[in-house]
């Protein structure tokens, strides 16, 4: 079979979608769902197709007509995938267990398209968890002195298992640019608050400090600048002054791990695209 | 100026998004978005175009070239709008006032494209509100043996005026056949409960009765069947067993007056499809 | 150390609150929480006392105290809980996973003060999971035929470990009246649809059919009637017409694993009391 | 009748709520609703009871008994609201009539027991919105200059009409320290953003820069420190990347009017206490 989804970016222009439907057509293509977004203030244009086509000959000839046609005539920036790639994620973790068995629940339950080849921690606290659902589990320290070292160590471990995207699951690390570079917008991590509300550390003791009414979680793709990249997903839970630093905690947790599994699904079906420092969520 | 929302309705086939696409490109019109949904199940397909033309000639021709062309291939069921047609919308009230302030308060402040020429209510109470805003206010009082004489009276008000749709702002009276006939999927109505749960009269008693802990309003175009027609939006509310009758009746008018206007809002934006009983809502 | 938490039902008289507080304040007691509701209609009483007593002794002096005082004046009913009882609660499945692995995770993570002995399914297929969070799994089958000698069996199992109440996460068979009675009030199912709403088998095709804008999960106790037993918690999540069937169970998964462990906790900390087909939930 | 709300705050001890009850006890009282909170790394305990005397003499000797036992006794801070006193409300507005028209609508359908004497704006805009529900309003415009002087004609209307407390119903002046320390606790802003995030002017602006997916708004009460005055409801609406800045404005002002009328019905209701700079809301 031929399950093709279609990411495009270009310049606004007129004719776009005319050209692409019209090339999908031309192929026997069959469009079953197509989002489109244009940001008028920076003319910039972004669409989202899933077609289906007969058989790979066809995918085949389509994707070459497509990018000597529409592609070029319109500079676009194209990603193609495929029905029968399944991507490799690497989980980050330390010592919090809940994002990490609700990821790993989804997982043994297939209820996402992935592989996790490992599990990476810098404690070995959570190293049962792996083991009880069978994942390799690799533990590698760090300290300030031994940080370069051990990022390497990941790096060679994420090349090995051809990882194709990175999902920190409550990692209480801070990711360094050189991991940063080898995979942008590929390093999906869950923050404890409403960003840009409460950025930084004990966000459930700031957000208790002053006293909010509803507490967040926010998932986002990792930047150099700390809890301040592309934000993927949000959700929020209503708390009252009854409700101690404690309560916050466990309310929260709950908060993560949805708000993570949703960006995790959508990274997987590519319905997300980054511009600037802002995502296009087609869903 | 040319902004056109075309809505289009046919069975699933190949082609039809490039056909039409391509018709707005050759006619030289920008898409400035698309929305587009296939029902599998049933083979149906529905797409709603905004898109903007160069002048009124361009419209023109397009309007043309596709009702002769695509809409003629495909067996399309189209609906097209200009940006220039401000619709005609009747307000039927009773003697609830919190949707009838909201609608109001929403028109004087122009934050919807609409006219309303009156108000028609089968109670004097409300009088006074149409004068404070300066609408007329039609009092058309209703009994058993009234009723089919009351109802010739609405249709030649809502006749004269040319009235486009009706929007029932808890109305408490209900709308016989021959209104529903002459206003298919165009009367609006707001439901106090999440239905299907609670239709009829009296829902909050009933939610009390039931001991829910969340309430909700629900707006839907009328049929025949009491409370049953296609839904258009729904949101609830939180309460608990502290909360009396009374307590969710006021909790719930800010859902009714909220779920109403958006309801409103997204008809006058032909973001609202209905197929079988079921809307489809491009938002 | 003696931590309580006192419930009180009785009819609502005047001093109920002052004469108990007094009660407390004769032995010393601190009373960290106090939550009260009157049913008006009613004229019905209920209260959650949460209190720290300096030591065991106070404790039994201030029970015996009550019992004679204020309980046997008032003709309350009252249930008295100490810090240091960890409740016994049996797990009933059938094939879906979601559940059971949300339960087995916080169970494991100590979020619950709990223990759960074991877990009973009327099909194997779960049994791996009960296996990799190392608890005892029993497959019970049951046909027609055989349903009564499973419940024997069930009841066994239940009576032999002394367990105190039962969740069914997603068992998909219907409880017979013999296990209702043995466990009233204290069998936690979770029903995949916003009651009263779509009662019963397959409520996301129902919900699909007819167009709902919300979809709800509801966790309740189980009684004689179908899906109609007193109501715990209840949560929704926004659905469009996009979503199939098949979207809708998926979404729906993460409100039944959420609303089943919101309710499993409430429970543990005795803050549920249920009056006649109503909860009250002291939250 | 006597039917009173009793605030109480004052050091954790020790007996307080028996001490209490048993006052209202003592002289036939019938306590309705007891709330109470105690935070516990202050050490401080909150407490608000509705209760219902036979008459105004059991009212007043309970009051004295009250000020003269228990009040003393555990040095408390104590407010007393009888059910009689209806407050007066002035409101600030300056162009913007969503919530204007929000709480006039529910001043006029008796929603509140509130008085409304009068409206202040800088802007002579909104005068026919007070005028249509025959509302003064005092047209008292500021400019740096005059900002001192408007600021006495302000407060010279307060006094005159012996307001109670002020609502700043999108009220686009920053308040000076003067009216604040004459109105302490008692002046309910609405700021269009989910404090802390985007405090300040523009907060759309802001949202939609950094691409979150969920906006807020939050109800606080004026302090001398902008946007960061206690925190009394908040409430939040999801967004996408195809909202606009102007769709922000639009969603927003929904949520600006719903969550300025809840607290509004809040503090009529006595049930917000502030406690540094935070707030207890018996809810």
């Amino acid at each position: 079979m031929g399950d093709l989804t279609v990411l495009i970016h270009c310049a606004d222009q007129k004719g776009i979608i005319a050209k692409t439907t019209d090339c999908i057509h031309q192929h026997h293509g069959n469009i079953v769902y197509i989002d489109q977004y244009v940001d008028c203030t920076k003319s910039a244009f972004f669409m989202r197709v899933a077609c289906e086509f007969e058989d790979k000959t066809s995918v085949w000839y389509f994707t070459k007509a497509f990018k000597e046609g529409p592609s070029l005539q319109f500079t676009m920036s194209v990603e193609i995938y495929t029905g029968t790639d399944i991507p490799k994620m690497a989980l980050f973790v330390s010592k919090y267990d809940h994002c990490l068995y609700d990821i790993l629940s989804r997982y043994k339950s297939k209820e996402w398209q992935v592989h996790i080849p490992f599990i990476i921690s810098n404690h070995p606290d959570l190293n049962h968890v792996a083991d009880s659902f069978g994942i390799p589990f690799y533990h590698i320290p760090i300290t300030k002195q031994t940080k370069a070292e051990a990022e390497l160590k990941q790096l060679e471990l994420l090349r090995k298992h051809q990882i194709d995207f990175i999902v920190l699951a409550r990692y209480m690390q801070i990711v360094s640019p050189k991991l940063i570079d080898a995979y942008p917008n590929a390093i999906i991590n869950i923050h404890h608050s409403f960003l840009p509300a409460f950025p930084g550390a004990k966000p459930y003791h700031s957000a208790h400090e002053r006293g909010v009414k509803i507490i967040g979680a926010t998932s986002h793709y990792i930047t150099d600048e700390l809890d301040a990249g592309p934000i993927i997903q949000q959700d929020v839970a209503s708390v009252t002054h009854s409700n101690s630093i404690a309560d916050l905690v466990t309310k929260g947790r709950d908060l993560e791990k949805i708000v993570l599994s949703r960006a995790i699904k959508l990274h997987l079906q590519h319905k997300v695209m980054v511009y600037g420092n802002r995502t296009i969520v087609f869903n």
